[in-house]
Order: C-alpha cells, then structure tokens, then sequence
C-alpha cells in the first residue's frame, strides 16, 4: 500500500493532537494570567508561555510532521480527515518558510513594544513609538516576504487571520460600509429624535450585575458544565468545546457595558461548546478563524441583546437585582441599548453603525504601512485627517487617536478588518435564520433563545475548521459574504429607532 | 577552547529552561483542575496534561542535551552551575535507560488504575483492587530493573522520590520510629489525662474562616503579591517562586482542619517563595525533593501551629471571626490541637505520633510487594495484623485499611517513606533554630513568625537544589537526618501534655 493509509493518518493525528494540547496549555496559562495570576507571576508566566509558543512552532515546523502531510496526499481521507490535513498542511508550510531567527527577533520586539506603546500613549507621545512601529512594521514585512516575495505584503499579514475569505472580498465590504453607513449616520445626527441612555445607568452593584448576568447566561443556554464566568479587565473568552470560559467586566455606572460584554463573549463560548467533541484536538475540532467567530459574539451582543424582545424578556431578570429598575420599561432600555453617538472617538466604545468606520481607518493606515506607503511618523496626521472625513469629529490628543488600541504593539497588522467582516458575516447568518425559522425578533419573543443557539450549532458551530470560511458560509447562507445584509438590517432598525 | 565552555552551558541552561516551564504549565494544569475546572473539563485536561508530560519526557531525553552534558563534564563551572548539570545530568540518564513503550503503559495503568481503586474501596473489595495492584507492581519493578538490574528494586524506586537521602538513613529512621514510639503512645493511652478537642469544634462559617486565615496568613509572611489562597478538595501548593500558591479546605465542625491544612500549605509555599529568583528555571530554583518539602510544611504545621504562643498569638485574629471563641483560652486550644488518638485508623487524621506507624506499615507492605516477597492478594491480611501489632487497632474494613490511600493505584511505591523523613528533619532543624536563635516558644512570643521564616530562608529555602539533601541537611544542622531530635522533641511536648 502507499504511504497514505491509515497508519499515516494516525500517525499526523498523534502529532496534531499534541500540538493543539500544547496550545489548549498556552491558552489556559493566558486565562489564569487575565483573571486568578498575582501580579509576581508575570515574569515566570512570560517564560512558561514563550517556552509554550517555541515548541508549538517546533512541532508544526517538524520534519517528520511534513513527511507524513506528504504522505497523505492524495490519500483516501474522509472529508473530515481531509478537512484536518488541509489545515494543518496550510500552517506547517508557512511556518517552515519563516527563518527561527525572525520569530525570536519578532516575540521580542512585540513584547518591547507593548511598554513603550503604553507610556507613549499615557504621555500622549506618539514620536516616543513612531520607531517601534517603523520597526515592527519592517518586521512584518519581512515574514510576509519569506512567505510570498511576489505578493502584496498586506495581503500576506491579512491572510495570516483570514485564509479562506478571499482579500477582495473583505475590500469590497469595507467599500460597501464606508459608502452606506456616513449617509445613514449624519440622517441620525440630523435627527429630531434623541435616544437616552438613562434607563441603563445609574449605580448598579458589581455583585448584583454578576447574580444577573449568570441567570441572563443560564437563559441563554450557556453550559455551565462546560464553562465558567470571571471578572477580567477586559472581557475576553478561552477554551476547548470542554471547558469554553468568559471573562467579562461590570461599570458600576452603566449596566449595559456588562450584559453586552457578558453576551458578546458568550456567543463566542456557546460557538466552542458546540463543537464536535469527538475532533478534540483537530482543526475540525476548533473554531473557524477571527471573522467567523467575531460573527457569533456579534450575532448575540448586536442582533440578540439590543433587540426589544431581548429587553422584555430579560428585564425580569434585572429588576430581580436592582429596585431601581422598577419604573424603566423594556422599551426605554431597548432605546438606550442602540444610542448612536458619532462624537465618540473611542473605538471600543462605538456604537453599531460608526464602530465600522473606526476600523476602516485602521485598514487604510495599516495598509499604507506595510505596502511602504505611508511612514510611521506621518500616522497621527493621517489618522485625524480619516476620521475627520468619514466620522466627522478630530481626536484632540494622539492618546484618544491613533494610540488608543494595543494592536499594532503586538504587531498584528491585517487583523482589525475581520471585526467588520464578523459583524457583516453576523447579519448574514440572520437573513438565513429567518429565511429558514422566521422574523428573529418574533422567534424571539415566542421561543426565546434556544431556536438561534441550534440553528447556529446546526450551520456553523459543530462544523469546526471543516469548511473553508467562504464555503461555510455559501453552505449556511446560501451565499459568498457581502455587507448587504448588514446595510440592509442596521438601516432599517436605525430608521425605525431614529424615525429618518 | 574545550566543549564545556560558557557556551555549552548558556545552550545547556536554554534547553533546561524550556523543560522545567513545560513542567510549570502542567503544574498550572494541575492546579487549575483542583481548583477552576468546570466538571466537563476533565477529558481535555487529561489530553493536554498528557500531551505536556510527554514533551517532558521527550526534552528530557533529547540526544542534544545528552551531548551538552557530556560537554560540560569536567567543565569550568561556578558550584550552582555544577549543581545544575548534577540535577540535569540524573534525570536525563534515568530517562533514556526507560523504553518509551513502558513509560506509556504505566501512564495508561496508573490512569486506568484510579477508577478501579476509587470502586473498590467504595465497594470495600480489595480483590476488585488486586490484579490492578499486582500490575501495578509489575510495571514498577520493570521500570528499576532498568535503571538498574542489579539493585534491590524497592530501593531504586525509593531513589525517584530521594535522590539524596542514602536508603540505609530512611531505614535506620523508620526503625527509630517504630522503636521509640509505640511505648509512648501506650503511655499517653494509660495516662489519666484526656486532652478535648472541644475548643476548637462547634460551627464555623467556612467564609469566615476563610477570612480568618488570610489573616493569619498575613501574619505569617505569605506573600500575596507571589501567591493566592483558594479552596480545593484535598489541600495543596502549586507553582514557582514568582507564584506560589495554596489550595486549602474547610470543615464546618472542625476550626483546627483548616488552621493546620492552611499552614500546612503556608510551610510548602514559603519555601517555594524564597527560592533564588534569577535561578528560575533551573534546578538550584527549584525545591529539594520531597521530604525537604514536607520538613518544611511539617514545620510550620507541627512546630509552629500546634504549639501554646502560636495560639495565644493568634486567638485574637480567630476571635474577629467567631463571637464563640469568647469564652475559650489559648490554652485550651493547645491542647485541643494535639489531642492524640490511637484508636484513629486512617493516615491522613493521624495525630503527629501516630502518623508515623500508618507510614511503616505502608512502607514494609511495599517493600515486601516490590521485591516480591508478597502478593497482593496477601495485603489486606498483613496490613491488618501490622495495625494491630503498631497502632493496637484493627481495621475493620479494606475500605479504612489497605484501601483508603490513592497512592497505590497511581503506582507511586518509594514515596510513602518521606513523610516521616520530612517532619524528622522538621524537627532537626527545628533543634538547629533554637541553637542559633534561641528556644521556638519563647521566639514565636517575643517575636512573632519573622525569626522563624528568615532562619528557614537563610538555611533552606534559598539554596533550591544547590546541595545533596544530605549535604543541605548537615549544612544546616551540623550533622546528618538523624531521628533523634523528633524524638525528644515529641517526648518532652507530650510528656507535659498529658502528663506522663
């Protein structure tokens, strides 16, 4: 027989398992240091996890790892095995392009740049980074280089985070959201209508918001079993299908800060609890990448959690921790769930509608620096110029612009545009959830939340890596990914919410 | 230039680092589990572990290091960097002589083995038990005689578990034990003193003695900045010197459980805090071996938390928590802290005199099985006559005799030995302390804990595994382990005690 058979196939398989339980390691070490680490245990845990991430590279890089993905080709896999050599053959052959030298100048760099990022942007300083970008910009350049010396750099980096959803694909998006959202934005700042957001601030307790929150996440269909929920700086989630944990975060000042934090990670989490246990340890066995998994936290926190039947069915909840809820409606609290506000020049506090704007900036500068267009030291300039034209306001200080996001410290440049994509793609699967089960704000309202967790577990979540990420969705949707949806949704919602 | 150069060893102490932070992560792992894990998170968590220990195994055994070793034989090297290579140098040669093939399967039997442990003693059916043990037994022997076909096999798998401590001493310690104390436990039972341990039991809140012991553990000198206090079914340390953690328990009716587990816990966790900082990583950053360890848990445990100023000092704190302890003296809980039980059958609710007959009759039933001088099927028999003939009592089922340790099913036969080792040098250091800075009693008053922990740090903790155990022992106390200062020690506390 050939090379190919099943003895190969178990033989990769052994060897991928313990790579990806090397990550699953990494990414609980990650956890424990977000949410239960003394401040002490930093340096160690550097090292543990820097330990971790070379040999996760030596295994991936690993000759007899190559032998055996050389073997298997053309072999007689099953679909799934076949999915599991697809990615794996993908990531094995970029890393042995990547010189072991670069890596480790890379980590390096990256973890220089986060403390000079972050005293540059307390001083509001950026000519204290502009060399450690410069730097890490080359950096970049540099691997894309080894990976593809012909290709537009850019491109490169981007297909680093998004493989399977082609690159003009996710240009066309942008265009499609910086197009249609300004119009739909200045209709709403011309508006006679002003939405408050009084009916969720006030003071609400921490402890109170978190006895709310785990009955909100039990509602949802979260599986305690399989999970648990802590109190990070920043709301971030981690896991395996058999142990898939929140983090989120409570305002004393603001309850909605909490529940969209709360159901935004959980839609991350219910989408890597549901899949398939059996593929433990195998690409299909993981979640598909950025877009894919930021369209389920986004389907929760955007299409769910500000939505009216949201708000009816969970005030109950609420009021059951705060007296003061008492007198608000479900509908003032729907209203100040969906306030726009295009002053904000804050991306991580941006509404709906003008958050695609603040990416689209990103995109634009990223791009020009790593195509060589554009240098380090011009940014700040650049950066006010964009979001004077396309959100109509000028960051006063380079610590409110082009300093507020950690991003480009770690030197993760292509990376920002998947957050648009995710909620492009979330709208997507909300068309097909109503083609398939009905008006979700109906379905909603007569079924509550477990009609949305299967249909999502159904056509995207229990597939894992198996589908290419543009396939999964012409499979769930019926379509490649377009904005159309998106534009189509947020326009109607915010005309009825706005009265434009 | 000669191979054994800087270089070799700068190679030397990377490849060092990269083994000893896998070890930390599985350490996280393990902690996580105890303490974190949602239920369903078991399946991953024994893959990921099992994942990591094989990478262990593997780096451990790596030919690159046992090139870099024989480089460094001979080499210029200041004593840590010696000591390093000593540490190094034993493990990597005792890994290769092991075939991988035995290395799995005794992983697979020992993860096979707990379960069927775990349902015979809840069945109370050693024969359940038997073949599992018989195995278990068999795999061990096969494992020495690898390292060794020559040697007793007992003694080579007592060697995992102390390197250091010459067997001859661990058998000339035992055989003290069991000399000197039977006749003084029979003197207690016949003593018309009954000590009670009323003082210390009634109701009380665990959160409260949660509170209650952070206090004391402040007070105590744990660093919270290097460590956090959680609870977990059965009471342990984990981590390293930037992150040294504690697991404790509570029991509702008993406020001495979790005093005497905490600082228990506080003894291990001291130490690992005082290891050298800049030796992160490798083994002089490292803890001695096991009954160093347990010295210093034993310690704190038996020397400091059961003794009349420990109680008097820490009354007060126990009194902020529970309005019940009004009415009881420091006195009272003295004693009710060292209340002697012979009728007590099970090892882990031993009295610290007792404890040590639970260990030699372990430890010559294992003997016996390793060499092959007895079935298992032989065991539950001969454990209950040696009950009998050490402690005067007889189990009256294998579910409280032969049963009711876990070490057994995970094939860990060498180990049970350096519990007494651990609280004989307790008390040998101990009597060094009080050579150097005066009588323990009379330091805790006047002084408080500080004195305690800064001669622990000085003369243990510090040098991580710079020494031989047998050299850090008579580094530190002038002489070699000797049971001889836990003897006079336990003979003069319980003389006054109860009277004799």
């Amino acid at each position: 027989m050939t090379g190919g058979g099943p003895d190969a196939y178990e033989a990769f398989r052994t060897r991928v398992e313990r790579l990806t339980n090397v990550s699953h390691a990494s990414r609980l070490l990650d956890w424990d240091q977000q949410v239960m680490m003394p401040d002490g245990g930093t340096t160690a845990r550097s090292s543990q996890l820097a330990a971790l991430s070379g040999l996760e590279h030596d295994l991936l890089c690993d000759r007899e790892l190559g032998q055996l993905l050389d073997d298997l080709e053309g072999a007689d896999l099953d679909p799934v095995e076949a999915a599991n050599v697809r990615e794996i053959r993908r990531r094995h052959d970029r890393s042995v392009k990547v010189p072991a030298s670069l890596v480790e100048r890379t980590r390096q760099a990256r973890s220089d740049a986060f403390d000079v990022w972050n005293a540059a942007k307390a001083d509001d300083d950026f000519s204290a980074f502009a060399d450690t970008l410069a730097e890490l910009v080359e950096l970049r350049r540099e691997y894309a280089d080894h990976l593809a010396p012909d290709r537009d750099p850019y491109r490169v980096l981007y297909e680093e985070f998004e493989p399977y959803l082609p690159y003009d694909r996710m240009v066309d998006v942008l265009d499609t959201l910086r197009a249609a959202l300004p119009p739909l934005i200045d209709a709403i700042r011309d508006s006679d209508v002003t939405l408050s957001k009084r009916a969720l601030s006030g003071t609400f307790d921490p402890s109170r918001q978190e006895a709310f929150v785990r009955e909100l996440l039990t509602d949802l269909g979260y599986d305690w079993e399989r999970g648990r929920l802590d109190t990070a700086a920043h709301p971030f989630q981690r896991g395996s299908q058999f142990d898939a944990r929140i983090g989120t975060r409570f305002d004393e000042s603001d309850l909605l800060d909490g529940v969209t934090s709360t159901v935004h990670e959980f839609g991350h989490a219910l989408y890597v609890q549901n899949l398939p246990d059996e593929q433990y340890g195998m690409p299909t066995g993981e979640a598909r990448d950025m877009s894919i998994h930021e369209s389920q936290s986004r389907f929760w926190e955007n299409h769910v959690a500000r939505s009216r039947p949201f708000w009816e069915r969970t005030l109950p909840l609420a009021r059951e921790q705060f007296d003061s809820l008492a007198g608000v409606s479900a509908d003032e609290m729907y209203r100040a769930a969906n306030v726009v506000d295009p002053e904000n020049v804050i991306r991580v506090e941006a509404d709906e509608l003008t958050y695609h704007l603040h990416i689209v900036v990103r995109f634009e500068i990223e791009r020009a620096l790593v195509r060589g267009e554009l240098e380090a030291e011009e940014v700040p300039a650049v950066w006010n110029d964009k979001y004077e034209e396309y959100l109509g306001v000028r960051p006063k200080t380079d610590a409110e612009g082009c300093l507020q996001d950690v991003h480009w410290s770690n030197a993760t440049f292509g990376y920002f545009p998947t957050y648009s994509l995710g909620s492009v793609a979330a709208a997507q699967f909300r068309s097909a959830f109503e083609a398939d089960v009905g008006a979700l704000p109906e379905v909603l309202s007569a079924e509550g939340f477990d009609p949305v967790a299967d249909w999502l577990r159904e056509h995207v979540h229990r597939h894992g890596k198996r589908y290419r990420t543009d396939d999964l969705i012409k499979t769930a949707t019926g379509e490649p990914l377009t904005a159309d949806h998106y534009v189509s949704t947020v326009e109607a919602k915010y005309t009825d919410l706005y009265d434009l």
